[in-house]
């Protein structure tokens, strides 16, 4: 038995999200499917962040095992060969030790969220960013990311159905740039809540368009109320970028 | 009556291309439907190049005539609501002299060409990149397409089809940079013949993959035949960047 990291890309449109349920097709579903495939045996793959419907992924992370023994480069092109037609790609993969976890030996995620802020309607970029067609002011959503960074109760950034134990996250950066019509959000943690990158996000655009301050922001946080908190933006430019181990 | 000049983002994937024909929808089919309903008039649509099917557009130009005036803002954004739901953004419109053809008056036109190489294929640019699994030497690319800079006969590199008068052409530039696992070949010229672009691509990945040299390059361009230059790449990589005038 070996165990495999793979890394992977995907597009979230078409999928209902990473996790595996009766709904509709998600990620893990047509990996474990072409994983299945390549073994010969039912598979489980485990990824390292369960990301919504819509989210996609520069470089999740997943582990599954393998009985047979194989080269990495025989799980990697394998894979890709069963997951056609599917917009997933595995990038890497390496066999790990029986120790390794995807979603609990991760120390770091990082995700990057794109807002195409423009009035003209994305064409190419569809489904990949967030269209805002009114001002933002980046240099103020920066400005107002800072008052989350740290230790904190992010309460008011949670999504009701987020399952984990607690509300206490150290966010380590929410870094906000501006590039042309693009503005770019990247952020790292070892983890998030569910929605809270897209709540995080969702407020700071209030901010960009005059409606909050960066004390408002404060004072959302100091809530520990959801209620308190900016609404949640479309998943559509959000990415899973890295995972680090 | 009012002469517009409009700039246009499209992704080229679900169209026949730019011209409009009865074989199936274009890109100039769904702005002269969408100019239409905006004016109350049927509108002619002109664009700088003629993309192929499946080519993209960041910058491409048009120009039609309304008869009613209007403001820029009214063009952009009364345009942008009846392209819905198709993939044709217009990004700018400038009113401009009864002089201005956008075609006829273009001086340069800037392509960029996307070559994605690496072993897996992609999940998130799939239908916007020319997928290359095998190593290209991107640095022998730039070389050898130095052999084509300048003015020269492009016989070896005109489709059969091609409309063009002569096949006598001035390319301005023709770079190749790779960033991590992609090619991104830039080229500018006042006008392409008809599969230029896309002759030349294929014809460098033939010195990318070490089957040709600059040397080889340089014999296909003099011998002034099609079946002498390499083969057509696929659209997919190909955006049409900006017209100047």
């Amino acid at each position: 038995m070996s165990r495999w990291k793979i890394t992977l890309e995907y597009d979230g449109g078409p999928f209902i999200g990473w996790q595996r349920q009766e709904t509709g097709l998600s990620v893990q579903q047509v990996l474990e499917e072409a994983a299945e495939k390549l073994a010969g045996e039912a598979v489980l793959v485990q990824g390292a962040g369960r990301t919504d419907a819509g989210v996609h992924a520069l470089g999740q992370v997943a582990h599954m095992d393998i009985a047979k023994p194989r080269s990495a480069k025989d799980i990697r092109d394998g894979m890709n060969f069963h997951l056609k037609p599917h917009p997933v790609s595995v990038l890497a993969a390496h066999e790990v030790d029986d120790a390794f976890h995807a979603r609990t030996s991760a120390i770091e995620r990082q995700y990057i969220f794109r807002i195409l802020n423009r009035r003209s309607p994305p064409a190419l970029d569809a489904g990949r960013v967030w269209y805002v067609p009114y001002a933002l002011d980046a240099a103020a959503m920066h400005t107002a990311a800072q008052m989350l960074v740290g230790a904190h109760d992010f309460t008011s950034f949670r999504a009701a159905e987020c399952q984990a134990r607690s509300p206490l996250k150290t966010l380590d950066e929410l870094t906000v740039t501006r590039r042309g019509d693009e503005i770019e959000i990247f952020t790292r943690a070892r983890s998030f809540l569910h929605h809270q990158v897209r709540n995080m996000v969702g407020t700071l655009a209030l901010v960009g368009s005059g409606k909050w301050t960066a004390k408002d922001v404060k004072s959302a946080l100091d809530a520990r109320d959801r209620s308190a908190g900016g609404p949640t933006c479309p998943p559509d430019g959000l990415y899973l970028l890295k995972v680090l181990y």
